[in-house]
């Protein structure tokens, strides 16, 4: 089946907006086995809508549309659709009612126009909207098919996924299910290589990798007649992956590794504390965000400057002399210094050269040491990352995240 | 003029990535006065980009694409278009040599493909890449025009600014100036009603809003027929803002909030030292995103359990127990505990609750204290943020950053 993609609205036509709907949707059809040979962006205008609808018809037997189904005068993507399809406006009172319930429930007065957001083409099918008023349409007429969708993200994804993928899982007789690993400790064109004998022969299920900063992930994607039938194809794929990356994989689903350890750090009941030269708080921070990161964090330093380290957490000056504040000693004595002085199980910490300044043939910018010390041992790492200041600062942060998972694991605290 | 804009890949059709592109162009050429009607994405196919052109020509007199400039068989963007337009492609030597000397200069060996990207349809405009090794194209032909720009943002943004928009300014015979003035302190929507009366009659200079998380700004965009006649304009709107949002403007151009406060204690050669509880290294880490913060920052503590508030700042166990860790008095004595250990001029620290527990009735899930202590002088601050834990801790990061920026205009020390 070849698909077509249509946004409609002249938010985007302005550049006040990027069309994100079109990659999700786009994302999604490629998965299901749907082609997509074009995209489109139209304005809310009558005779280029219909233009549009007319010209994808001549490529493809289903077009999605997002967008253009608010209360106002310019929404008119239903209403052109209607008329392209030569069918009559009805009012639908189930949606009426719904959508009154969402105004009550807001405090506010349902106006004239809103009104407008419960009629549809007669015989199409009405997908109510759980996160607004705009109700999507599945339209089927002849082998076209046309499916309407809010243009809100938020709106479009959840419709997206409760209603038009069990559709055309049903349209293209199959379940899709997928799964996503989290990756550590591996780059995302490295991981694609030795991972290539399952992402390049993958057609069912399918590996893919994805990359966002130094966040990679894989999904694993099939495709079957039943959920059952896409688990089982999914579970010996995944095994395979879990062999070849090992303790790579550090989660699955929605998991950033800051929460991964923060969780291990809570179960395992194992106090921390950190004292951060170049990533200055950023260590911290990310654990911080979890919530419940209060019973196990006790303090973080961020020391800076020389002085700090010194004062804070005992640094011996002729360490500092001697090898310098981004060296493996200092590291090792910022590590012990900070769990004496917190009292914690565990400490990281960072010292290095972010840049721009600072470095020389010896010491290069993107020089890193980073120290962890559990249970007085204490283990100093040394990486040279790459990229601008703060690239290189985010890098040491993720960087000594893991490490701190990877201790944990290996002290046999948590599993994984 | 009409323009429409083709995006050429698969990546995008495939949902690989998003196509920033169109927007980038559509709002430039949305200032331009140039008005877009139609967006299309398709594939690196021959017989479907004839026919994307031929259907963007019945609509448009100026085509904009963007990819399929690589070295590769597939990549066939300038191809197609001289098969459209009726013309033979041609060596262009001074391509070939830029391509060789940005090989030599990688220590990689030109290979036979990337010789295809010095061939250009005959009588076309050829535009340098100055970040890589596909040059741009503009092919003029009766009334038609297409400007043929690479895929990858930064290639393309780049060769927009520095060739296209001078071409662009003069087939439209203006030229274009703005001026991003960048705010905090205001709510996007809120600051867009108190400058209606700009926004809504700015014709010329235009004046738009810009919302990126907390982050407002708001761009001033002058037509003219010279440079001086765009500053002219854009100088009284300017005037107007700055006199309407006072301290609120913060900087221009790409300027960050941390950076500019981190430049500003610099300049003034003040001292800090800062301790967070529910931000937890979010503002010691911003700051330290300033590469030469280093001689001012004197020493972060993050002190998130009440151990650590007592052992690190000296805050009185009476007054955690009399007015509770996210209390004005924590605060305060955080402020001068801080200042004190470190011996620095100001500090600036937090305390409050980010959730998503341990709100109550009278401190809510988002209420947040903000000490500043200036060289013996405190002050604290209540605010309740709304959102989510992170949304709470990255508002009460800015704020704070803030609220030293404007104690430091306050002292006299910068004037802005």
């Amino acid at each position: 089946m070849k698909a077509e993609i249509i946004a409609i609205g002249s938010e985007i036509l302005l550049g006040d907006i990027v069309n994100t709907n079109a990659q999700y949707l786009s994302r999604e059809l490629a998965t299901l086995g749907i082609d997509v040979y074009h995209q489109q962006v139209v304005g809310d205008n009558e005779e280029r809508l219909l233009k549009a609808y007319d010209e994808a018809y001549k490529r493809s037997e289903l077009v999605i549309t997002t967008g253009g189904l608010g209360p106002t005068q310019d929404d008119i993507t239903k209403e052109s659709a209607a008329k392209y399809f030569n069918k009559k406006l009805k009012l639908d009172e189930n949606t009426l009612k719904g959508i009154e319930k969402y105004f009550n429930k807001q405090g506010r007065e349902l106006k004239g126009n809103n009104i407008k957001q419960a009629y549809f083409p007669e015989g199409a099918i009405i997908m109510p909207n759980s996160c607004g008023t705009a109700s999507g349409v599945i339209i089927e007429e002849g082998n076209k098919k046309m499916i309407i969708l809010p243009g809100p993200p938020r709106e479009m994804e959840s419709m997206f996924n409760e209603q038009v993928l069990p559709y055309l899982e049903k349209l293209t007789d199959c379940v899709l299910r997928s799964k996503m690993l989290r990756i550590f400790g591996i780059g995302e064109s490295f991981m694609a290589e030795e991972l290539a004998y399952l992402i390049d022969n993958g057609k069912n299920p399918t590996v893919a990798p994805y990359a966002k900063g130094v966040d990679v992930s894989l999904r694993i994607t099939a495709k079957g007649e039943t959920e059952e039938e896409c688990l089982n194809l999914i579970e010996p794929v995944e095994a395979e992956v879990r062999k070849t990356l090992k303790d790579k994989v550090y989660g699955e689903g929605e998991i950033t590794l800051e929460y991964k350890v923060a969780e291990m750090l809570c179960k395992s009941n194992l106090t921390i504390s950190t004292a951060e030269s170049c990533t200055g708080g950023m260590i911290a921070a990310k654990l911080i965000s979890y919530p419940g990161v209060s019973q196990v964090f006790l303090e973080g330093a961020v020391t800076y400057s020389n002085e700090a380290k010194v004062r804070r957490l005992g640094v011996k000056k002729e360490t500092l002399n001697l090898y310098g504040a981004v060296s493996k000693e200092t590291a090792r004595e910022m590590a012990e210094g900070i769990c004496r002085e917190s009292g914690s199980d565990i400490s990281v910490v960072t010292t290095g050269i972010a840049g721009p300044g600072g470095g020389t043939k010896e010491k290069p910018v993107g020089l890193v040491y980073i120290g962890l010390c559990f249970k007085g041992e204490t283990v100093v790492e040394k990486f040279i990352f790459q990229g601008e200041r703060d690239k290189i600062r985010e890098r040491a942060t993720m960087n000594a995240l893991n490490l701190l998972r990877l201790k944990i694991i290996e002290k046999g605290y948590c599993r994984e």
